[in-house]
């Protein structure tokens, strides 16, 4: 085992490279690929991918210290999630914090003043090309919310330690509301928030 | 906005049930499916759901407070990159810490004395019913790796402040990563490591 910063994303010796795809499903929001690639060792083998726009989601916290969540039925899940509020891209070159400012609008009817950009996660890069960026949203104003047609959730606003303490719970399961909220979590530990 | 511990999952006026579904595409790791829902208000949609038998991911720590990584290169994301060990199950009734042991020591030549569970992400649970249980394994004994045909990555070990650093700078990509380093930082902050 070595660790040299600059080579730790070096793809030398395991890069994977595409030959060929083939589309087998092409939903509303994910398309599915069975694709030919080559492994560094040269054989071939068949690696199934799911394509989806990306996303993005949004930690917004008041002046209070309180972050505003919204509840939410995820179907592959079976159940309710407490999750910050979050939306898909609706194309490849949508911008990305203009779609934050938009999905914090309708889904809980604040704008913010200040916006933080957290970086990028892939959901699950095994398999699935997915990729939201997160951002932080301060100095917060409410207005009404504007709901998709379809969408259903409620919000509400708790105090960050409190969210940060249901995800070392194990009470909120959700990838990207556990990887943002730790990460406002440990800016705040830190007296970067 | 209101908050009631008691009522943060209550799923009424939220959940959508399950119509009809249609499989149309079945992969080595993934099956897709096309499903009907019924939404809260009664009307009724597709929905495309994603179905994956789960994982698990382990963070491991060694007696002088370093992180056992791995370098893997994601197809999906086009990139290496940096990761704790982790695995999918085998089975729908693969044992998760069972199968957490033996990824570990796959990946990395390490066995654990010690095993804390940090409980479930759901990778992306708008379309993929994916879960992964989390662990924290500490006392650490190296020996030889054992790596899956197929499967090209390699091992680095770093303080765990320096990965939660990679994290927070935008560098550590995976959500699974993203929380479970977080989550043990967190640990570690409040002294509870």
């Amino acid at each position: 085992m070595s660790k040299d910063a600059s080579r730790l994303f070096d793809d030398e010796g395991l890069k994977v490279s595409h030959v060929a795809s083939e589309e087998k499903y092409k939903g509303a929001i994910i398309r599915v690929f069975r694709e030919e690639v080559e492994l560094p060792n040269g054989a071939h083998r068949h690696w199934d991918v799911v394509r989806h726009l990306g996303a993005v989601c949004v930690v917004p916290i008041d002046e209070d210290g309180n972050v505003i969540m919204v509840r939410q039925f995820r179907y592959p899940a079976g159940r309710v999630m407490l999750e910050i509020p979050a939306g898909k891209l609706e194309s490849k070159d949508d911008d990305r914090l203009l779609r934050a400012k938009k999905e914090l609008k309708e889904e809980t009817g604040a704008t913010a003043k200040e916006w933080i950009c957290l970086g990028d996660i892939f959901t699950t890069p095994a398999y699935v090309d997915e990729r939201i960026t997160m951002y932080l949203a301060k100095g917060l104003e409410f207005g009404e919310t504007d709901l998709d047609e379809g969408e259903f959730l409620t919000s509400l606003k708790m105090p960050l330690e409190e969210a940060a303490a249901l995800v070392t719970e194990g009470k909120i399961e959700d990838a990207k509301t556990q990887a943002a909220l730790l990460r406002a979590y440990v800016m705040k530990l830190q007296g970067r928030l």
